[in-house]
């Protein structure tokens, strides 16, 4: 089944919505009012429900959400029903800790391998996964992985992406503090891991 | 001037419009249309007219937004007009990947102190910064600081956020993969940095 015209903020929360459904799924419950999972994520109820209007509504008046089926529902919109493996590219600070990361596998994703161009990291395990050399990036078609995390510096985001798409990459999640320009067939998603402090002011009281 | 009853969803992204505007500045751009805007930051731009129409709106129609003038006045809504300094606690990976990161200064953050538990990394310097003990946190009201970072292991999330608390700190931004408990008072944003990815197979091609 396809789903058409889904707003691209309705798809931005929809794994803010998944997340609390794990979360309170870990703490035993089985159903979740659109109250209560809006406190919870900090979105307005009817934005949740009209979210959910995309996909024929998930709840039952009164009664809330199913957990578990709202869930499962959620993951397969987001084509998150089959675990995705993914590489990364740059294993310093930030690269480090996003392989040490352990939030990915929540959402289904195995990190299955990563690279540096550093010659004393190659060979090194983090979390299990070894460093290869960032010439090896040309074998991910062959293996099957098609998504990438890049976490390099600025100046060699764009040619990291570059030799990401040689190799068959078609969703790429950067870090780097730039703009990556790629063909339209291709999805970026840029981070910055500013961008949350920034509205933190305005959240907090004047002293 | 206070503005009211403005949705969370629009604060959310007066932070990504403000980024674009001093990525277009940069660029030696003085007007941008908010057609550009929105193909720049992945918005509609009915949404971006809405957004700023919270705050009487901005453009002038067929003429476009006024770069400088417009990035002034979101900083001032958001309270990014003076710079504010804030602490880091956690200087793991993932703090020493905060601590060099350049965007935080683009926003008006000046990462002023950094903490942590661990006898070998204090008195350390990262990107100028000196870790100081754990224990110096109860300086930070002495210090102007009431903006924290929390980049600690998931376990000691809620006892940092505590201390940080009894220092006077007023909105904090949570990188541990958990929920921080704190009087309303207090802001919390929590950033799950997993979160991104779970929404890229969505767009990217079925193989």
């Amino acid at each position: 089944m396809r789903y058409r015209k889904i707003p691209s903020e309705t798809i931005r929360r929809l794994p803010i919505y998944l997340r609390a459904l794990m979360f309170s799924k870990d703490l035993g419950k089985e159903r979740i009012s659109s109250r209560d999972l809006a406190e919870f994520v900090g979105v307005n109820s009817w934005q949740i429900r009209k979210d959910f209007s995309y996909f024929g509504g998930f709840g039952t008046p009164g009664v809330g959400y199913n957990i578990e089926k709202l869930s499962v529902q959620i993951k397969r919109i987001l084509k998150l029903d089959v675990v995705k493996r993914a590489a990364l590219v740059g294993v310093g600070n930030l690269g480090s800790a996003v392989l040490a990361y352990p939030g990915f596998k929540m959402f289904g994703f195995n990190i299955a391998a990563a690279f540096d161009n550093n010659p004393k990291k190659i060979g090194r395990k983090i979390n299990n996964i070894a460093i290869e050399n960032i010439s090896k990036i040309s074998t991910l078609k062959k293996r099957g992985i098609n998504i990438a995390i890049i976490t390099v510096p600025r100046d060699a985001a764009q040619s990291t992406a570059e030799a990401l798409l040689k190799a068959g990459v078609k969703g790429i999640l950067n870090f780097s503090p730039c703009y990556i320009t790629v063909p339209r067939k291709v999805k970026v998603i840029t981070i910055d891991i500013a961008m949350d402090l920034a509205r933190l002011p305005y959240y907090m009281p004047a002293c």
